[in-house]
């Protein structure tokens, strides 16, 4: 089968060296977004992560191995193979985003002392803090490693792309950590925080793709802004599942609430409530004598004063809908846009 | 001047474009190590870090700016002019270094929960534990923002040596921590760890600088074991003087021994002391009934009865000649092989 692929790809390079025009033919080619999932976690699965010091690097096999959806390493080879590239050769780059994205995690747990990911004892839980931070140290050094894999020529682009999102990403956290502690922060600086600390990574992803995919300069600013809208939405909806999820799923509901985060759902109600309704807003939370039940039902009565609900879902579709505008607008073919339009669907896909 | 020194750079250039071999000239563009310090002094001076958020930033601008003695820039750079290098061109790799160091102390600080760092208040102690692993993970990343800013086509070969340089750091550090909780380390075991933890920063530091300055891979091997062997000797000179340094330097003598570390004091009287003996060493720095004073001198009083201040001054000056020797066997001229000696004599210097 392999023998068969690598004749048909010997053939499709030289119809490309005669020059002819980007076609359908590529489709032949491209892998569809469960191929592209295989092939990630069978690279993955095939990685040899040093074996000492133990208390080092078992806790990233952990982490790396501890399921999750893989999004931005998906999106990062769609993105390659949707302007003609090798998603083979782009595998030491996704893994590399997979592999910042967790790093993120085992520090972010810290920072938030959670003891609990995706399903698991987090890194700081089973292991203690000490070994979560060098880890995730390590981990993140470990992702230039697999970066720096990639063709020698395409490396000071993908390096300058890369090490933009990684900032953005610490700095969306920073922001984040502020605003608990701030008093007043408006939906325009909530918006700015969550490009930083969740579209970055995303559009970071797909744009580093689409360079080893071998796009346009004008391509990759086109992939960026899809992506990043696609992220905001992304964050968007998971703020809003949070309160207006489906139990039946499993999920819990109303964690935000409790917490009282100022989610978009929050801040968007705080620029509309009257005085009254802010303070209900600002100190359910905090007041002992309600239940979690009672707490929840108070503040979501508030949301629901103000149509909240609707006032999100239409901020996602907006920014889902821009993102899909975009790919319409990118050099590549049909099929191509379409595994990306699926990509991005499944994405936000709780709700079909 | 500048004018002065770019013609006499280009009648320079051409002398080498005839294929002559490096001679003494190139001394007279080279700097002293006073003028290397101050030169990278300069450039962090006007480094431009980014204002927001602040309590991301903030935290960096004082440690970068908070002393140091900036040991694996300046190594950087005067490694970078022994082969002919330009350590103008160097400075951002310099920055790249010192800023990985620095970033190790911020998230060692918290790991050996260190409230003070180079007499000031540590990071963690000034703005707590979650800024200083915020402010440390983006440290380590602008590390790489400013190393991918040297010409593009050393940037594979610097980054793979950095890359190795920092995940070796984690590893050492590992393996430090490790060693507190193990009940047998034996000496070996402890120069491989701060072969890992101290020596590979020196070494990777003094390698990319002589890549820069266009060494050859034999040269760089070279350099590579200099740093190597220089950083050895540093290491066991610094777990000396913690127990037998000058008082009147205003140091205080007989840390480690009151926090029980496997310092190479410690392992070889180990390897060397009967079990009575052992018992003392293992269990002084516990005992209740004692005074600080009198823990001190009980374990030295053992360290004496194995001459262990000799033997650690014997490895110190096997590690040291080696270093020089290496320096002997590297194709520079004289002066530069002067610069790296003051540095390493100064390194070493706290006794000339």
């Amino acid at each position: 089968m392999f023998v068969k692929v690598s004749i048909k790809f010997f053939f499709f390079k030289l119809f490309l060296n005669f020059g002819a025009s980007r076609v359908n033919h590529i489709t032949v080619f491209m892998k569809n977004n469960d191929e592209i999932l295989n092939l990630f976690e069978h690279y993955l699965g095939q990685l040899q992560l040093p074996k000492e010091p133990q208390r080092l690097y078992e806790p990233i096999i952990y982490s790396m191995s501890g399921g999750g959806k893989r999004l931005r390493p998906v999106l990062l080879l769609l993105c390659c193979e949707a302007f003609g590239g090798d998603a083979t050769a782009a595998l030491s780059a996704a893994a590399a985003v997979e592999m910042f994205h967790n790093f993120t995690l085992l520090h972010d747990d810290i920072m938030d002392n959670a003891a609990v990911r995706r399903g698991k004892p987090s890194v700081q839980a089973r292991w203690g803090e000490n070994v979560a931070i060098l880890s995730g140290d390590t981990m993140m050094i470990y992702s230039y490693k697999l970066l720096s894999q990639i063709p020698s020529e395409k490396l000071p682009m993908v390096m300058e792309v890369f090490t933009s999102m990684a900032l953005q990403v610490c700095e969306g956290q920073q922001y984040d950590m502020d605003f608990e502690e701030r008093q007043q922060v408006s939906v325009v600086d909530y918006m700015q925080m969550i490009e930083l600390k969740t579209a970055a990574l995303l559009a970071g992803s797909a744009t580093i793709g689409a360079i080893l995919g071998g796009a346009s300069a004008a391509d990759c600013r086109k992939v960026y802004r899809f992506a990043q809208e696609l992220g905001l939405a992304f964050q968007l909806q998971d703020d809003l599942l949070d309160s207006y999820g489906d139990e039946r799923l499993g999920k819990k509901i109303g964690g935000d609430i409790l917490e009282g985060k100022k989610t978009c759902l929050m801040l968007n109600a705080m620029s509309r409530a009257t005085e009254e309704d802010r303070d209900i807003l600002r100190h359910t939370h905090l007041d002992t004598t309600l239940s979690d039940e009672e707490k929840i039902l108070r503040v979501k009565e508030v949301y629901n004063r103000y149509d909240i609900q609707r006032v999100i879902e239409q901020q996602i579709s907006l920014r889902f809908d821009k993102a899909l505008s975009v790919l319409d607008d990118l050099s590549i073919d049909g099929d191509s846009a379409e595994h990306l339009r699926v990509f991005a669907r499944s994405l936000m896909g709780r709700k079909k």
